[in-house]
């Protein structure tokens, strides 16, 4: 039997957008796979791309973590990894999924909106400023931030590596003594 | 490492309404799932339910399909049998999932319109034909039949056991020698 076959789990990271969330994802989810666990990304981009029609007011935002939800506890069942980053900003919508998955584990993924905004890779903060984007998450639309949550990563204080590091010891007790932990 | 692990494949139902399909998709699932390989079922009923205004006009079909069909590949890939049934009336959407699949098992459930609305077992061709249910395929919408399916089975002129049996036979070459092949 694989090792680790029946450890799956659902790792999910929220936050603000730019609080640093996939490039979170993407190092956690190197580390795994390079461990030759079965496992797999989801994000808001590949998930949006399926479903194009999806808006960003309350009830698609809903409707978007719903279909999400179904399909990362489709996978953790069948024993594949799930890491997802979605900014996710609703508790509800999050307390939705953790129903729905055996082991979730909720990363909060932590800075202030004036870093993220200062951060701004995509220049999206801009054009919602500018009002071309429209239900921006901390912008005009709010961000519910967990209450407890099993972990927080300040990406503000801390540098990736810290920030890893610390997820990484947290999985430890997912991941089994196999893997290699940073 | 488990039997079959890396033997996983898409075994897709299609056909008109009434022709069989779930009640194949059923039995075969049954088998799989007995002799201890992951498998998942998919179907319309349970897709259709995270997607609620999917309607079912071209554009609605293809666009569930397309759904659909990267659910089956992301199960596949990660060593799930995928057993899907769907009426999937359109050539073009199911040459979609085929690509999207590494192993894809097209089973056209051929029974003859005349058949399939005299089983009519949830009164959907009655509701179709008084117009009440409107796109309803082999009423108001076109069935495309699979020109090369990798099998056929004819669920008027065999029994529920002739269909299956021909479809587990098929199956060996995935399945390997440990199944219980009826």
């Amino acid at each position: 039997m694989r090792s680790g076959e029946d450890k799956s789990f659902v790792l999910w990271f929220t936050g603000l957008p730019a609080a640093g969330k996939t490039t979170l994802a993407d190092r956690v989810y190197d580390y795994i796979a390079m461990n030759g666990q079965r496992a797999e990304k989801l994000n808001g981009d590949m998930v949006r791309s399926l479903f194009p029609s999806t808006g960003f007011g309350k009830a698609d935002r809903d409707a978007h973590i719903k279909r999400v939800g179904f399909l990362a506890s489709l996978l953790e069942k069948h024993g594949v990894i799930v890491i997802a980053s979605f900014v996710s900003p609703y508790r509800q919508a999050r307390q939705f999924v953790r129903d729905q998955c055996r082991d979730f584990v909720e990363v909060y993924v932590s800075a202030s909106i004036e870093e993220c905004e200062r951060r701004d890779p995509k220049g999206l903060y801009k054009k919602a400023r500018a009002g071309e984007i429209k239900n921006f998450t901390g912008v005009d639309d709010p961000y519910e931030e967990p209450l407890t949550p099993e972990l927080i990563v300040d990406t503000e204080s801390q540098t990736v590596e810290e920030s890893v590091s610390t997820i990484l010891d947290y999985l430890k007790k997912y991941v089994g003594e196999g893997v290699v932990l940073g």
